[in-house]
């Protein structure tokens, strides 16, 4: 099993660092991690949270670069309605560019109601724009020369997007999926798969298998690390740490709810918009996420293991360096034997 | 007096090295720029040139900060009227955060034809455009909490743009000004002064004069590095070597103005769209850009000097690391002595 990180999600929720101190100690947090032999980051987008999400990730991605030598730079997800597809393209290629053509880009539509309002856009219009965007970015990474381009939202004459990526035909594309229908067009659209912070071992590794199973009948060899699985880690020993971690976690998830909710109530489909009561949220965190010692952290991996799951992306909310130096040296080495590099 | 660079501009220009090597050279011709005592390097925003020039100039920025330590990094500039503001104020930030406070951002309506044409966008708007996106990125950077946004080009309802800047109130904002109306006008806005490659020692001096006596008159102390002179540099030996630089520099000046000529013809006031043909050309490459033997660029560089310019920014189209250091080891320490770093 290879790990990675998620999130850049050391966020002070209300506990206010400065902006600046919080980035550069998240940097310190990735080079270290490297250096543990984690082997991507995928970083989140995030706009007008309050509590200093990520919002500018490719730049984050492109010092990053700089600071790291062989870890996977990745996104999680860029959200494509909010951008201009040429632009978008040309810092994406620009980062894999820099980084020696180690960038993997997720995308997807966005889920937050708040950052729609933010923009004034509506989310209904999510799909539309995404789909156009992507089909835009795809088309200038692959054209030879100028095209042009005329969409429901964007239009461009005569361009040429450059710099051209490293990685060819261009940087692997990832995107969440939830259902059954999606992970198989996931798989049918050449695109790698990245399954989000919720959902038994069983209900996830079911979802591979039936993204294994698309890529398969595709025609294409599956690459188990084309499929990242999302969890929260918390570290701890007491009791008392314990439901301390638990809570910091639904602080988290009840954050992300508040931000995801319209005014009008939960969407369906939406999974962060309805987490439920108090006891709900703690039976979830219970399920989903990595909360205890190493010793259980080490048999909760293996469950997810034997279930199918190769590549883990770990994500510590408000987590310490100390938490992800004992995930290094007494979890990953558990691990290490499994590893295909 | 002080040197900085200017461009990200060592482009192929036909001849064809990788995006990617043209990249990784530029770096590190910076990275030996600030060896050398270099103190800035500003680069520029272009799109769909054909000839590699940068387009992600933020990302690149921030791979920079990573591999400085002193410089400050800036645009010349970022044309507001292609971005999302909130976008772009994000980026920005993260840029200044990322660097430790080094960011200058210099900012602009854009000047080139096939720019608005590949983005599908009026350049009768550029002007409204560039108002709109500038108010809301100062707004963004010294607004405590949310705010509201309604323009004519865009809207955004109960936003905060994070993180916030590192510098207070908000990183320096350069822009390129020409005419003493617009001199003034940079001055009274409390931004600093870029000025573009055209122009001899004397009326360069006279604009400087100008902004000068504009911002002592709004009741502030002239700082003499708020005024960046960008010249083309160019070193070369003998006769045959000076003829190939001019022809090289009077080639991308030739570019410039085909990406920048709208198929009606020259706009007034569009200094970059009316060389005139080869003799003028000629003629305006004598004048105004840094050609000759060490010596002969320290005499005109004294010209500048004693017409009051402090800070000028060199940009050596496909010049060589060999230029950058007998520049650095030759040039620079006649100027040592006067500056006041």
């Amino acid at each position: 099993m290879r790990f990675g990180l998620f999130g850049g999600a050391r966020t002070s929720m209300g506990d206010q660092p400065s902006d600046s101190q919080q980035l550069h100690d998240f940097i310190d947090y990735v080079v270290e991690a490297e250096e543990l032999g984690f082997e991507s980051v995928f970083l989140v987008e995030h706009h007008f949270t309050g509590f200093g999400q990520v919002s500018a990730s490719l730049n984050l991605l492109s010092f990053l670069a700089a600071q790291t030598r062989r870890m996977r730079l990745g996104t999680a997800v860029m959200v494509l309605p909010w951008h201009n597809p040429a632009l978008l393209a040309e810092q994406a290629a620009t980062v894999d560019v820099l980084s020696g053509g180690r960038l993997d880009l997720g995308v997807g539509r966005g889920y937050r109601y708040n950052e729609f309002h933010g923009f004034r856009m509506d989310m209904d219009e999510a799909e539309a724009r995404y789909q156009e965007c992507l089909s835009f970015i795809r088309k200038a990474w692959t054209t030879q020369g100028r095209f042009s381009h005329r969409g429901k939202y964007w239009n461009y004459d005569d361009v040429v997007v450059e710099p051209a990526p490293l990685q060819r035909p261009h940087p692997p594309l990832w995107i969440g999926a939830n259902s059954a229908a999606s992970i198989i067009k996931t798989a049918n659209d050449g695109m790698n798969l990245l399954i989000a912070q919720h959902g038994t071992p069983e209900v996830v590794g079911e979802k591979i298998a039936i993204f294994r199973d698309a890529v398969e009948k595709a025609g294409r060899v599956f690459d188990p690390f084309s499929a990242g699985v999302t969890r929260a880690l918390h570290v701890c020993y007491t009791p008392e740490e314990r439901n301390r971690q638990h809570e910091l976690r639904i602080r988290f998830m009840r954050n992300v709810q508040e931000l995801s909710l319209p005014p009008s109530g939960p969407v369906a489909g939406n999974h962060f918009q309805g987490h439920g009561d108090e006891a709900d949220m703690r039976r979830k965190t219970e399920t989903d996420a990595l909360i205890g010692t190493p010793e259980e952290i080490i048999a909760r991996l293996k469950v997810y293991e034997a279930a199918g799951i190769r590549h883990m992306l770990l994500m510590d909310v408000g987590g310490s360096r100390e938490a992800l130096r004992i995930f290094g040296r007494e979890v990953m080495p558990e691990f290490r034997e499994n590893s295909v590099s």
